[in-house]
């Protein structure tokens, strides 16, 4: 019987970890999901994948073997193999080693990159971008991440640290945000700074039964969308405002970059649409002359948490 | 007796144009310059260009041949050939299909890109660039105009608009540009710039002598930089603002970008230095934490006007 090789795809988020094994045309066999935060520490992670990675191999009566393996996790650089700093990950990831850290359960080849530009991978391989040569791949979800592609291939800059757009300062006197600065894009647009800003309009408005409402209910994205929907005018409001901040962010963005589409994806999953009309109004507003109406925005058509461990299994072609 | 194969490089300028013959390794055989304002007309500024031409032909015995036409010019577009609302250039230059203008002169190849892409054509090819792969080249003169190299090569994003440093927005509620934005890094970081920000100065202080003084001289830069190096306060901190805000500019396009290094290259000439040193402080304080002191601030090491004619004259390369 023959074998099939395939590659290993993982995503780590903050609160979720995506795997796979994945074809080299894109497919993806077989595919699962741990709570990052329940592993606290890589170990207990990896040690959870590579169980089920037997229990697959199993499955599949051991006619599956792995090539290599391919990791998007935040603030993971594809030069160094290392993992820096990742917010909302614990005390072991902040200067870990990740590609021998991997090395040491299974001694194939692995590498690593940020989980935005693993996104951007997984479009241009086989998702919206595949044709294009120059997009901007933008994740939202509880932060905002951004993977580039550029001529044709994801774009890391000369130290593996390009396409921070969401630490493009909006608003100099602006939010106060993790990295530091002041007024950085993610502040405003993220499930973060959803909050933020309804917090803001709770300040003002401190007895809106909406708004009270929502923030009892940790924000519900889902209850705003439908908030929004029937038309409720506070929620439309800060969703427009949402919305025109991305506008801005886009805009400059693509006065460096000017790409043919910025490409959402991510966990910020059904306000997309609403939102992104608001940020297409506000983009063509705050472009260069000739640019306007010139660069598309468009929303990613793999399902959430596939781009990111497709263009994860991507790494190594 | 063997002819020689030269390229025509040409680099288009506000106020100067300058044009040479230039060799496959990029020497420079032939130089000259006109006023571009003294022909206000492309035909009158080719003319002159084709007819020194002849003069050098014969100056060299008929022994040199030109296999190709490489231009410079603002808002020049190297997709499409053509040229369109360049600021300081007149009425027949608004919307003008270059490429087919100069082949009326001599049916060989010809290829344009905007000045600031093609300073860093010359810095990649032949300057401080050279082994670099990824690096911003940012002309200083009258505007603040920039080239991208990424991964080796100068970028043009989709449509060739790439790399408009100069209107990247820095004070949402700042000075009005000619772009229609307020804001923009230009407006502060340029001669014309450093004209607004003196005036700014004389609105607070209308009776500074220094400042009245400059003003009555057509803000002559020489002497700015004189009265800031002996220590003349209110020039130094004309300068220290300039490079503030210059810094946090270079500081947004490092978040999207991540360089090895800005090269600053152009007419505002001397100033460099002194401006240069607040803004590598402002890009550091400014900087994403994992990116400060890891980006470069350089001066290009090509005379004033060779790399754009030198990199005009890559083009076909």
């Amino acid at each position: 019987m023959k074998s099939s090789y395939y590659s290993l795809g993982i995503d780590i988020g903050g609160t979720n970890t995506v795997f796979g094994a994945i074809s080299n045309d894109g497919l993806i066999l077989k595919k699962d999901s741990i709570l990052t935060r329940s592993s606290e520490d890589p170990g207990q992670l990896f040690d959870k994948i590579f169980e089920k990675n037997k229990v697959w191999k199993k499955e599949l009566n051991n006619r599956y073997l792995f090539k290599d393996i391919g990791i998007g996790v935040p603030n993971g650089n594809y030069f160094t193999g290392m993992v820096k700093d990742p917010p909302n990950l614990g005390q072991e990831w902040q200067n870990l080693d990740l590609v021998k850290f991997v090395k040491k359960y299974q001694d194939i080849p692995v590498k690593i990159t940020n989980d935005a530009n693993a996104a951007a991978m997984g479009e241009k391989s086989f998702g919206v971008a595949k044709e294009m040569s120059n997009a901007v791949v933008i994740t939202l979800g509880t932060g905002l991440g951004s993977g580039l592609i550029i001529d044709g291939k994801v774009f890391y800059g000369h130290d593996g640290f390009a396409g921070e757009l969401g630490h493009i300062i909006i608003d100099p006197k602006g939010r106060i945000c993790e990295c530091g600065r002041q007024g950085c894009l993610e502040m405003y647009v993220s499930a973060k700074g959803l909050k933020y800003t309804i917090d803001d309009y709770l300040s003002r408005f401190p007895n809106d039964k909406t708004l009270l409402n929502l923030k009892d209910n940790n924000f519900d994205g889902k209850k705003m969308d439908e908030l929004f929907d029937v038309g409720e005018s506070i929620i439309q409001e800060i969703y427009e405002f949402t919305g025109d901040i991305l506008g801005q962010g886009l805009a400059q963005a693509s006065t460096i970059l000017s790409p043919e589409a910025f490409i959402f994806y991510g966990g910020l999953s059904n306000a997309k649409h609403r939102i992104l009309k608001f940020a297409k109004q506000s983009m063509d507003a705050n472009l260069l002359g000739f640019q306007k109406n010139n660069i598309k925005i468009l929303l990613s058509k793999l399902p959430d948490g596939e781009a990111g461990i497709i263009g994860a299994s991507c790494l190594h072609k």
